[in-house]
């Protein structure tokens, strides 16, 4: 008997969709490179449908044709060498899937290439964790759409269901669908940083305990802002330090890190005229904990504001403050959804926004009852240009303004930092600025460039002798 | 009698460079692709020292060796295409400089293959329009030390002088030249949108004419805001329409663009992990302004707070606003020197930083008094992580955050978007928060995937079992 499909690639990531894979019934041929990681996962496997090979071409041999073939190998030169491995052993119509965190330009890239032998690729966004890889992640497969037909009926098995539906879509063509996770990861840094603005304002000006917080996000977790990162914000805030006894939190460093996705979710914003300035400044934020001797000398060389002593209004703060987050939250994703936008036509994707919003409510990182709404607002209105401008986003904004206003401005006089509250709320106010200050900009590089300008009042391009 | 230079490319930067070169005494043969631009060129410059030639290997054999010749030519392929065309005709020890605007990574690749047949290769940023390239630019020079020797007394001739020192010194190796002249195309945006932040707070928040704000830049400029850019808004506000005898900068269009250059500062930075976040959000704004028709669409949907009818003491406001700007234009060019510094370290340039804050306080679109304190300044100490942390501007700073925290406020209470200032502020507080929230971010971080963490009181990484 033949394996119906098989997996290459067996790190934690790897090794949970193949169990993902044999738990809904599909025999699973599984290799890796080096031997150990096999005898791993097959010591653990037992009566299972995983069945190691330690030879690619016996790997290769055991699937069914069409071959569907899954790699889970880390992103960059080790995916090109496992396709080159591979290639000699494949015939036309088999289909290599990259479900690892691949650039969508190398995946367009391999795309072509394997097209031309005619080996079907497509590029797969996983988001989800281990957790989600085991359990049901969820899947943004992008390439051709009948190459994608013959592994639908797998991919959509093992994604995340919500409401009986799989959280697994065809994307689009070529590297669509690594480009959709890339973005995904950058809504998620923008997301994560905004919470912990909101808890920073929690612990640093309202003054309240951890466990005050956490009690705090799982109320919050109740209502509209329900989401796997709130809910386990709140969770990390209940747990306690086995050394030190204190809250766990207050033992861990505040030095981060970033793998690359959020980084290269800004520069394409940046390199095709995208306006992404909370994604941006959640990854600036990230640099600016890293240079953490600097900022430890700089706090007592740079002096703040005195700190308002004025004790505020405890529940009305809370409440601000969630305002302050959802509309955060609501201006980080109309940026996310503009890129998806702007590039899908740049390249002529038509990505399907309803249904990326879709996908993302389970399995995933960023999944939340919010996504939901985001998919009705483009079932409604497939081509809207900004998510802001929807009915129930102006609705929620003009409400909860207030609340990021007053929070913003508590944290400048405070001298707290809110970058990306802070982002959220002049990207808010740039958009809604009918006739901004750019012909400033405008007059100024005519002056000392001679670039030109146009008129409000005229067509045409004019230049001034000034 | 031979050329002592050649320059190659006769658009408006390269014929007035050529002009500049001749009016210090070098003989300059001058060859563009077209016939048409060499014609114009020597039709206006009789009784000059300008030569036309209309064969390259004519322009070649008419300079004296080692052959210094100066591109002036679009960058990217146009580049390649002169290097190509020239290389047949040339010897070793001849030099070839690139004066556009060219990426730094572009220059090393040239560098890199004119080095191996012997020819010296120098990337030198220009700074200065049109009218600096005649009368004097900023020139950033980056290359082989010896090669720019055979160069210099040429390049320091045509360079603006400021107390008798040439706006020209030797940068460091390979692509840094141009490195240095993209980063301060980036500065120069943060420098322009700031301005223009400070113009709306006057004209709107305030109600100001564009008289009265006219006369305020002027003041300004006789203080240590002096500068060219200060300098030319002044002029820009006084400027009237000749169409309609409005302020032209009421009729001009509140659309901008960009050239590429402020764009590869931020995608350096963040590609190197280097916070950028004034430059990129200029840069943004700029996007912004370019969805002209969905901002006055927006302007109808997206509501706004109450306009604040308080009004505000101006003479304590104007000040307000001109410390806003101060501080503002500190933390631009602290993270643009930054960039410089962190730059040099990751590629060993080893950059002259007060040398290069020298040459900006000439030629150059950035040209200010400021820029002698931050000579200055990198001259007491080299090594300095970040400017903010400096005597001068730590002092600076402490004494003008209350007039950038008051404006920051007064525009999220109006509704009024400063992207740029609320950036500088938000840079400012998080870069002086020795404690931050990023230990929340690695617990979401280690929770959903595995990612670990450092704690505050052991050494190693640790992960939980949330």
């Amino acid at each position: 008997m033949f394996n119906t499909i098989g997996v290459i690639g067996l790190g934690v990531m790897g090794s949970n969709i193949a169990l993902n894979m044999a738990s809904k019934g599909e025999q699973v041929g599984v290799y890796n490179y080096t031997r150990d990681l096999t005898d791993n996962l097959v010591a653990t496997t037992e009566g299972q449908l995983i069945h190691p090979y330690y030879k690619i071409q016996d790997f290769v041999h055991s699937l069914e044709t069409p071959r569907k073939i899954f790699l889970m190998v880390t992103a960059g030169k080790p995916i090109d060498s496992v396709i080159s491995a591979l290639v000699p052993f494949l015939e036309a119509g088999d289909v290599i899937m990259d479900g690892g965190n691949s650039h969508y330009e190398d995946t367009e890239r391999r795309y072509d290439e394997l097209k031309s032998k005619g080996i079907g690729y497509l590029g797969i966004g996983i988001s989800g964790g281990e957790v989600g890889a085991l359990k049901g992640p969820s899947i943004m497969p992008g390439g051709d759409k009948a190459v994608y037909e013959k592994v639908a009926p797998i991919l959509t098995k093992i994604a995340a269901q919500v409401d009986d539906d799989p959280c697994c879509v065809y994307i689009g063509p070529k590297g669509s669908g690594h480009f959709v996770k890339m973005v995904h990861n950058g809504i998620e840094y923008a997301d994560m940083q905004l919470i912990a603005e909101a808890y920073t304002f929690l612990r640093k000006r309202l003054g309240l305990s951890v466990n005050e917080i956490a009690d705090i996000f799982e109320t919050w977790n109740q209502g509209e802002l329900n989401s796997y990162l709130i809910q386990i914000t709140a969770e990390i805030l209940r747990k306690k330090d086995e050394i030190t006894g204190l809250p766990l939190i207050d033992v861990i460093l505040d030095k981060t890190g970033q793998k690359g996705t959020g980084k290269w979710t800004s520069i394409q914003a940046i390199d095709t005229g995208i306006p992404s300035s909370i994604i941006t400044e959640s990854l600036f934020a990230r640099y600016i904990s890293s240079l953490k001797e600097e900022r430890v000398y700089a706090d007592i060389i740079l002096s703040g504001p005195e700190m308002d002593q004025r004790s505020l209004d405890k529940d009305l703060w809370i409440e601000y403050v969630r305002q302050a987050l959802y509309m955060g939250k609501i201006c980080a994703y109309a940026q996310g959804f503009t890129q998806y936008k702007m590039t899908s036509e740049l390249y002529g994707w038509d990505l399907p926004l309803k249904d990326i919003a879709l996908i993302f409510r389970g399995g995933c990182i960023i999944r939340a009852e919010f996504l939901n709404v985001i998919s009705e607002t483009y079932q409604a209105q497939p081509n809207l240009a900004n998510l802001l401008i929807a009915p129930y986003f102006a609705e929620k904004v003009k409400e909860y303004q207030i609340g990021l206003r007053k929070v913003a401005c508590e944290g400048i006089n405070s001298g707290i930092s809110f970058p990306c509250l802070s982002a959220s709320l002049t990207y808010y106010d740039s958009y809604r600025t009918g006739i901004s200050n750019a012909n400033l900009l405008q007059a100024q590089r005519d002056y000392f460039g001679a670039h030109t300008y146009e008129r409000s009042d005229l067509t045409g391009f004019f230049h001034t002798n000034w």
